[in-house]
């Protein structure tokens, strides 16, 4: 058993530790004496007590199962949304007792809309693509009659409180505010919601029975998620590391089994990486895919920079169930920044010359990923390779490429934190402070050199980042790949505030193109590691061949951490990354399948 | 005939005007000698001089063809895209003869490129959907070997003389300037593209033949065309007024019959205002439908509004050819800003509850239109009502709803003014000043009210974006529209220098939907105007009911201005304005194809 500091302790909202003990009794399994599951969710079901308290087998199958297999039962009605929606309240408050992923739990809410959604199958109603199906959404998105936080302290004050602090004539905080500063504070979007979002609506429509909502990072710009609100979200694989960030809530109620599809947001990796730290299958669409203006913004108003939503889950077919489910409530009828791009559910993907073109990037030419993610990325190619080479009966070939982008990514990674921050970070800073919160680390690490800009600055900034997506995609299609295959990060699931690097997201959240993370079932294995590390001299292929020059301090900082603290990460899952072409999500789903099949 | 004051006298660049005398004889026609047609190609047609120099009348006929015949034509070898390009060059000289509407000319470039796609088209080469037709283009749309210009001094200097100005140390214009500042003005774009724009390169790729780039407004930002380098655009239709702008340079040629598809920009009507002023159809797309990347941007960086390329020509099927020449060159693939939407040529249009719901917006809320325009709006409504009533062979039935979009466009126009101009317009007199020049009034008129923003104020800014889209959508749905027709501008053609409010267009650049620009025949006629305004105050439609209290200004000086001259507007022609929804470029038409047959 790993044991957890103390400064980790999980904390809750007062009124979402009270519901969640009226779901749990007394001597429910605690984060303390869980131990970390070899696999998902086998967390929740190797624990003697966390189990006794699904109430049947059928209950505790039902947490194993993938979305759309449950959404399939309870349309042949095999399963009704009350039998599914108990399940995951239990087990989602279990998850939580572990991880401290939740930030809203709201059972009863969730129980009468079971009950209704399975009275209307009854009727012989119209039933939506999710109908029954319970659905988690990260804490920022908008749902009717729940509170929207950024992981700030502020975010959880009573709305009193909060109209007293902004309405305080003598405050020293508020004195030095320029008045646009004090609107966007006040206009950050609602407190509470008193409608839903679109991403809420739609799903909702299409069947959706929402319970929860979970844990962000205090300002959301963390790959972890620790807040003063909330406290620290745990990884279920391995209760000593984070559950990555921003949507960390999410990614260790999903993996942690108490959730079954779940709704994440990413500016920066924010879906990605807490999926592939996690164990779980994570989309980031290209921006405009799907509904964007339905959440509490970081920096409202900033448009130097697009966040979007993506779904988070345990299987690539509940990828596609989540697409094609907010696609057909038609967003681009309903918000203006979504595009008219139905889902193409039957797309037929013709490989250029009779194969797929992929492209493996082992190195960001900025930060080397640490030994367990080189391994995963070289076992995965190497079996792509020998699959190419020996079976004849494969409908698709798959054609390796390795590639190189130069300092494409080094540059993206600079010119993308200036655009998270044009405004020197003071409306982060103003926000925590009235609070009452200090900045977290992580905060001030990604503030550290934020400068406010003129905006003839802003201008030229925008110049610069029109120039490198232009230059991007000319890489791209002169590499002409049908996908590329990367790492989703340079390091593994990091202990609580140790993460700094986003590179290996933020790119592709810069250059806009679809990336979806995929569990590679390779782990952290001192034993393997090390090996592959002497392994490393003589493949030709290996990652310490693209080291860069200019990548000293953070592989410095990357390789101590890990050596030194091989034991805790030890069993830390892996995920890797697939990029595709913009709008293409159909497609880049189409490679992964083909991927995944010669896996 | 209409006499042309001293100070619009037509200049030209002197390379410019030396391959015009080079293709016109000297005693060819100029503006004075010229008189105004009353339709379109009448301007050449009816003038002895202009049309001798057509060398025969095939030549002749070609100018009055539309360009999907001429297309058709080559396809099928009935003309040669040299004999087309020839009849075009000649055509487009006198055209600026008369308008001044060139900004350069290449006729020899022309003529080599029209020889190679005829002898590519002999060689049995696969054809293109524009093989073979002279496209013009606006002044600053990148084509390979060609300058590009804003209507700034500053665009035409050599480029020695440029690089002279930017690196003087002493020169007290650039001391006060940040170094973003100086940055902006350096990186604005190439002054002499070396390569095509992606939008040139695609129109090259579908074979046309460019051979001129026409004249813009100083600072881009006016519904005129006047410039330090190329003086004043004129009107075909009435030598005493405006060609209308940004794009009034196209608009005059291919309204005065020197080409028969120009390629304008549209960031607050620039395509739509110059079209109805001149009896051209022209559409502004949905941003991102079509490459954005390929023209010098009047702000560089700024993307708090979006720029849009869009045809201006003489037909409906002109439009629908320009379109789909485009997106079949996929710029999806190579423009980051374009989004993944193939034409749809076969689009069939369900109307709902078996008929077209088409609202009428007569005002909007802020500028009443002068009398010609509710006259044509008032005609067009009339002929759609009546045709429902009577047609029973008809297959589309139309519902037509008077709309009243209440404050909506009164406070789009007040934002959209701060989004352009975000710097306080320190850009633009900057870029001004560094000619040697002074501000146009309209260049004036439009920085007036700027302010420099800070960063927090621009996001501030950003959130009144797209808070007021989110409205203006939530509006549109609830009318459950398929169209909406209202004015195109609330004033006809300008006299120069004069046209100071763009509420009619702009708004819908703010609010993203595509809007399509149509002839209606009608055109100034002091008798019919003055019957009209007695009309009105019997008829419930009238514009004049829905006067707003706001609008006392703007409303006085159009009508002062509009009563007092009525002689020097008299044939002045009216287009109208359809307007669709996001990305359904292709029902827009077909609405317009059920429109254009009922009239």
């Amino acid at each position: 058993m790993v044991s957890i500091p103390a400064e980790w302790q999980i904390r809750g909202l007062s009124d979402t530790r009270e519901v969640i003990n009226a779901v749990l009794p007394e001597d429910a399994p605690t984060t303390a004496s869980l131990v970390a599951g070899p696999s998902l969710p086998d967390l929740l079901l190797a624990n003697d007590k966390a189990t006794a308290l699904l109430s049947s087998s059928k209950a505790r199958s039902i947490c194993t199962l993938p979305a759309h297999e449950i959404v399939e039962a309870i349309r042949n009605k095999r399963l009704t949304s009350v039998e599914v929606t108990e399940a995951f309240l239990t087990s989602a408050a279990i998850a939580h007792q572990a991880t401290g992923c939740l930030s809203d739990f709201f059972p009863d809410e969730a129980r009468r809309r079971a009950q209704e959604l399975d009275a209307k199958q009854a009727r012989g109603g119209t039933l939506g693509v999710l109908h029954g199906l319970p659905v988690s959404i990260k804490g920022h998105i908008f749902l009717t009659g729940h509170g929207n936080q950024n992981g700030f302290a502020l975010d959880v004050l009573s709305q009193e409180a909060f109209d007293g602090l902004l309405s305080d004539q003598d405050s020293p905080l508020l004195r030095n505010l320029s008045p646009a500063h004090i609107a966007l504070i006040k206009a950050r979007g609602p407190r509470i919601s008193t409608e839903d979002g679109l991403l809420a609506r739609i799903l909702r429509d299409q069947g959706a029975v929402f319970y929860c909502k979970t844990t962000m990072p205090q300002s959301v710009m963390h790959l972890d998620t620790r807040s003063k609100p909330f406290g620290q979200t745990i990884n279920p694989y391995n209760l000593a590391l984070s559950a990555g960030g921003s949507s960390g809530g999410e990614a260790a109620l999903v993996s942690g089994g108490g959730s079954v599809l779940g709704v994440g947001t990413d500016i920066g990796g924010s879906v990605r990486q807490p999926c592939a730290v996690t164990g779980l299958w994570g989309l980031r669409p290209t921006c405009g895919r799907l509904p964007s203006t339905s959440s509490l913004a970081p920096t409202p108003g900033n448009s130097m920079v697009v966040s979007t939503i993506g779904p988070m889950c345990r299987s690539l077919k509940d990828v596609i169930l989540f697409m094609a489910a907010v696609l057909r409530g038609e967003p681009w009828k309903l918000d203006h920044n979504t595009y008219r791009l139905p889902w193409r559910g039957e797309v037929v993907r013709t490989p250029r010359k009779g194969r797929l073109r992929i492209g493996i990037l082992r190195h960001d030419g900025l930060v080397r990923p640490i030994t367990p993610i080189r391994r995963a990325l070289s076992s995965v190619t190497s079996r792509l390779r020998d699959r190419k080479d020996g079976s004849a009966e494969s409908v698709t070939d798959i054609e390796l490429v390795e590639v190189d982008a130069g300092d494409l990514h080094a540059r993206a990674w600079t010119l993308i934190r200036s655009l998270y921050y044009v405004d020197g970070g003071a409306f982060t800073r103003s926000v925590a402070a009235l609070g009452g919160e200090p900045l977290l680390p992580l905060t001030e690490k990604i503030l550290q050199d934020a400068k406010e800009r003129t905006a003839h600055e802003i201008w030229e900034l925008t110049m610069k980042r029109e120039s490198i997506k232009k230059e991007y995609l000319k890489w791209w299609n002169e590499l002409r790949l049908d996908a590329m295959l990367c790492p989703a990060s340079a390091t593994v699931a990091p202990r609580p505030g140790t993460i700094k690097y986003w590179g290996y997201t933020s790119a592709f959240n810069l250059f806009d193109l679809p990336s979806l993370v995929f569990p590679t079932g390779i782990s952290v294995n001192a034993e393997a590691d090390v090996a592959f590390e002497a392994s490393e001299v003589s493949d030709a292929h290996s990652a310490s061949k693209v080291k860069r020059e200019n990548t000293g301090d953070w592989d410095r900082e990357n390789e101590e951490e890990y050596v030194r603290h091989r034991d805790v990460y030890e069993g830390a899952p892996v995920g890797l990354q697939l990029v595709g072409s913009r709008f293409e999500e159909e497609e880049l789903i189409q490679v992964m399948q083909v991927i995944e099949r010669a896996l």
